[in-house]
């Protein structure tokens, strides 16, 4: 019943109007880890590290229930790193360095015990690495959700396009789904997507919420007002492990549950920007949750009969 | 019973990446009667044409319940006028021209039947033409609800916030709301702005919904995806109409019932885009009403309880 996670695990140096944090531990498998363990406990990273990644964090993460058999080490090489800065409004950001150090000829190699999982998610990397993993895959997992970003559309569209069909569940940003599709109106670019092989996509808007896209219909998760947004690194991947670490618990992918899987990530999300980093993420416990929870539904709720 | 509506009626050209429509009829007076008058049929309008404009346009807006006898109409004189681009993603506008002919120099004046009103909307148009309707009514409505915009916030700061103290809400979108409270965080804008005067504040955010605070709490409608978006042009203004429109006809100015108002106005709103101009609004029935609220509680359901 594991979830396997693959994903970048790195340092970033990160600024925003609101301060510096330096070489902090960030990466999308470790958000997506992380955010999922707070629903769900037998997951698997598969990424890999150089040797002067801080043991604690390492350790933090087997103690939250994620095991790093699939986890490369490599001896002597440095770990990704990835330094930013936000602009003042926070939703645009300039990439001040990529150092991709490890990543640069990196081939997951899945342990056996991974090879056969119920739930994956493939988070931000290269396709081909994405497409690595389901072909070691020795049986089709029940659910595969994939995130992926426009920076691999401009440089891997084709390879991309062959992941996306294997995969249940994608997760882009609005500017990814008119760049995958060609479509600028988000419902005829869903409508081509969900052509390419997805039951399911979610169209993530960052401040404005994230829209749920299925045959039987769409669903909008409002984002959460917050009084102070410190840093929007990893939202999208708390997201999508919110949401995948729910379909993992509940282990039910109807179309209601998937809007309530999108709540969860949400609310994830929500914290995650709150503070530098994944540092909320490792904070937040289940009542912290379950109140936030509570307050997207009640932004969301509405009794109403339609008569005019 | 009456609702008052204040908005300018006026010539629109209007170019967008569909098409161009050339002096139609515009002016947020004109859309917000429209819109009200799906909900309501005791409204008044007051605002000021020049003797060139259509007089079947003010023999349809007679038809749908708009009393016209606080419309002035110049001899001799032209009606406001404005043209404008829209940008490829239509979320951005350039103005081409403005020509405010009658406007230069209107000070409206109520006729004795609008003096004493349930339901006030005080559309788009100077602070002063706003403060000079609320001066000449003999009994404060029930309600007023205050639009403006950042043109105002320019050039007549101080003027828009004496108004801003005497009405019941206030709807302006986010670079808006942040323009005057002074803060970029939306909970903090509204919380400013919930001191100014207003117990309710609306922040339109366009394709991204609209946001509702109020003391007993936040309330978030998406805007309805759509497979075309024609015109943005009076969006706004028809979202305030259905709003205040479907309050003038239930009388209830409860949290609950501000939210449904709230989904009401971002139905017609959703129709006013699919076509240029207004024309929608005068198409539009009951039937097509109520279907696109169902698609819009469709959007918003969710059932769950908030276990993890």
């Amino acid at each position: 019943m594991s979830l396997l996670v693959l994903g970048t695990v790195a340092f970033d140096t990160i600024e925003t109007p609101f301060g510096k944090a330096d070489r902090i531990i960030g990466g999308a498998g470790t958000y997506v880890a992380l955010a999922s363990s707070h629903f769900y406990n037998d997951i698997k990273l598969v990424s890999v590290i150089g040797d002067d990644f801080p043991s604690e964090e390492l350790t933090e993460l087997q103690k939250r229930g994620v095991n790093l058999d699939g986890l490369e080490i490599r001896k002597g090489e440095k770990s990704f790193f990835w330094a930013g800065r936000y602009h003042n409004n926070m939703n645009s950001r300039d990439t001040l360095a990529t150092e991709l150090n490890v990543l640069e000829n990196y081939s997951p190699i899945l342990p056996e015990s991974a090879k056969n999982v119920d739930y994956l998610m493939l988070g931000n990397f290269a396709p081909a690495v994405q497409k690595s993993v389901l072909d070691q895959l020795t049986s089709r997992p029940k659910l595969v959700v994939m995130d992926t970003m426009n920076f691999w559309m401009d440089i891997a569209m084709e390879e991309l396009k062959s992941v996306v069909k294997d995969v249940d569940v994608l997760t882009i940003n609005d500017e990814e789904a008119r760049q995958l599709s060609g479509e600028y109106s988000l419902v005829k670019a869903a409508q081509v997507i969900l052509q390419m092989g997805p039951t399911h996509l979610i169209i993530k808007k960052g401040e404005h919420g994230a829209l749920l896209f299925h045959q039987e219909g769409m669903f909008y998760v409002p984002a959460l007002p917050l009084e102070e947004v410190f840093d929007p690194t990893g939202a999208g991947d708390s997201f999508a492990g919110g949401f995948i670490g729910f379909l993992a618990k509940t282990d039910d992918f109807s179309f209601e549950n998937m809007k309530r899987a999108l709540v969860f990530g949400s609310v994830v999300a929500s914290f995650c920007v709150e503070e530098f980093g994944p540092n909320n993420l490792k904070i937040i416990d289940e009542e912290a949750i379950r109140s936030r929870t509570d307050e997207f539904l009640n932004l969301m709720d509405i009794s109403m009969t339609v008569t005019i």
